[in-house]
């Protein structure tokens, strides 16, 4: 590239942070610039652990001192999701373009108020659940009926004390997490029409602490299409969508995270028939299978750099598509909320 | 074998027939012995269009007939799910073994009726929908999640016309046809525990005459395991189960008919990890392959003929698992009725 890449610095090591600090350091158009932790010792011990970090890097001893660094161009914030608002508010407020860990918010009032600091900053949010391979099923985004699961089990330690267990820190737990991927990729599916109404699925898991473990919804398009989605920290590791329409089926299997991570593949139905007396399917299923020039993650850094440095330059304007699919899938994950407080009433999703 | 096939009589020659023809024409200890149509005529036409049914079958003009001839040991039965009460209990009557195609009746107080005059009768009654491969999935059952889907877009003409949508026929439409089979799928995968509550999904379609098209459901039992379903003859063939519990995760794309006739593959899931950095799975899924000796029909059909000789001589009891398994999926799907008419309240399931 032989340009300067765009200086990212990161709000804390909480383990997340290093498959993005990786993901960053695999992306020629950034860098990871600076560390902020509660202390310079715990940044520095980060950074010895993880090899992709490049020894240039400034630590830092405070979230802040990262946000006050004029070099910085934008912040990487995996911080749990309670934290959002008041993080990704100052980082906007001082002039940094951001990258939120999903959840993005504890609900759509909040992310209201974090995509409103950038806008009235000028600068970009992003969030980390936009690193989707986006194949194109037969040119035709599908109607019918769409359902993703996305689980895995969690161990008893996690289900105490992992933050996505704290009613203080993640408090959307399972749906927060792995429920976000399923609505965002049934969102996707629809290219980001909002249904009219959602309905959680009775059998919500809580624990003791009151967050979810594991619940489900259902969703209802004007139009008629469908969609459930069932996510869980109960559950073996699971991360498949089928979406099937008229004419085609479009099912995945590792929606998320790949089994591989230097390829990916989908399979597509097409108009599927029988065979004479219906024994066998006509035309068979097919396999498609996508390389991977990079990461996935590294794709996405990739494009917010690109973005970061298009707005920097004056080439590109802050706003995009990326805060209007997050926006989408936190207010269904409202209704969620809302469906199973009610008693798994139905809930029309009103924006 | 050199022993006397047991001798099958099929009453119609509704095109399914000519599927299961073909799977007793395959299995050597059956045959199709005799056929009855409204007419003579009608069922020479039948076994002309059809090569693989024997020279030597008996034609007859009415279904009566067929149950009236004493040489006739089983009927099968692939008439509308409307006239299954009527002359499943006159076969019974006649002291004949029962094939009937799914679903079995139209709702659990006819079929009760079905199985009564079959026991009175020292008979055996079985369903078709029995001829699931059967994978060991490690060897323990799944507890957490089940999802399937059973679907195909139906043509114009079958929507209004096909005897699956039409109220006084196959009443139940798109749920009794292949909804029949993701209930009964998603009861194999619990053990054929029946669920607590079954919650029918908003979005039911129904064609002018009141006939579901395309609907779904959420199952719920005792000890937290939810399972979705959702059928459909409005979207493209889609015909897959994912079962998911703590250990392990199963999924099947062509649960109902193979892709291939010759072998059957689905993918399990044990203990699944990931690679440092949640890059990869770790251990990926592995893919099962089972090879057919026969086709699933002729499966059922020499299970089926083996009861029927056992029972002729005495060395088996009328009694099996069968219609257990089918009054079950038929209880399941009578929920869902209600559920549906209650406007999608919770059913409990009372047995």
């Amino acid at each position: 590239m032989g340009e300067t890449p765009v200086r990212i610095g990161i709000l804390g090591c909480a383990s997340i942070a290093r498959k993005v600090s990786r993901a960053i350091s695999l992306s020629a158009n950034a860098t990871v610039f600076a560390i902020g932790s509660r202390s310079v010792e715990k940044a520095q011990k980060y950074v010895s652990a993880n090899a992709f970090i490049p020894p240039s890097v400034k630590l830092y001893g405070s979230y802040e001192a990262v946000i006050d660094d004029p070099e910085v161009d934008a912040v990487y914030v995996p911080l749990p999701t309670s934290l959002h608002l008041r993080w990704a508010v100052l980082a906007a407020e001082k002039r940094k373009h951001v990258l939120l860990e999903k959840p993005v918010a504890l609900n759509a009032a909040e992310f209201d108020r974090i995509v409103s600091a950038c806008e009235a900053n000028g600068f970009k949010l992003s969030s980390d659940a936009q690193a989707y391979t986006d194949p194109d099923a037969g040119g035709s985004r599908m109607e019918g009926f769409i359902h993703s699961t996305f689980t895995f089990t969690a161990d008893p330690e996690f289900l105490k004390n992992d933050i996505r267990a704290k009613p203080d820190l993640d408090a959307l737990g399972a749906l927060g997490d792995v429920g976000w991927y399923c609505a965002r990729a049934i969102l996707w599916a629809v290219d980001y029409e909002l249904p009219k109404t959602v309905t959680a699925i009775k059998g919500t898991v809580f624990n003791e602490a009151g967050v979810i473990l594991s619940c489900g919804a259902s969703l209802l398009w004007e139009d008629g299409k469908v969609a459930t989605f069932h996510c869980s920290f109960l559950s073996n590791t699971t991360m498949n969508i089928t979406a099937t329409g008229t004419v085609g089926t479009l099912h995945v299997d590792d929606f998320v995270i790949p089994c591989v991570e230097t390829s990916s593949s989908f399979l597509t139905s097409t108009k599927t028939g029988f065979s004479e007396l219906d024994t066998e399917w006509k035309p068979l299923p097919s396999e498609h299978v996508v390389t991977n020039e990079l990461p996935q993650e590294a794709l996405m850094v990739k494009e917010f750099a690109r973005l970061v440095k298009g707005i920097k330059e004056g080439s590109l304007k802050a706003e995009s598509k990326w805060p209007v699919y997050s926006r989408k899938t936190q207010l269904v994950l409202d209704r969620v909320i809302e469906s199973i407080e009610r008693g798994y009433e139905s809930v029309e999703v009103v924006d």
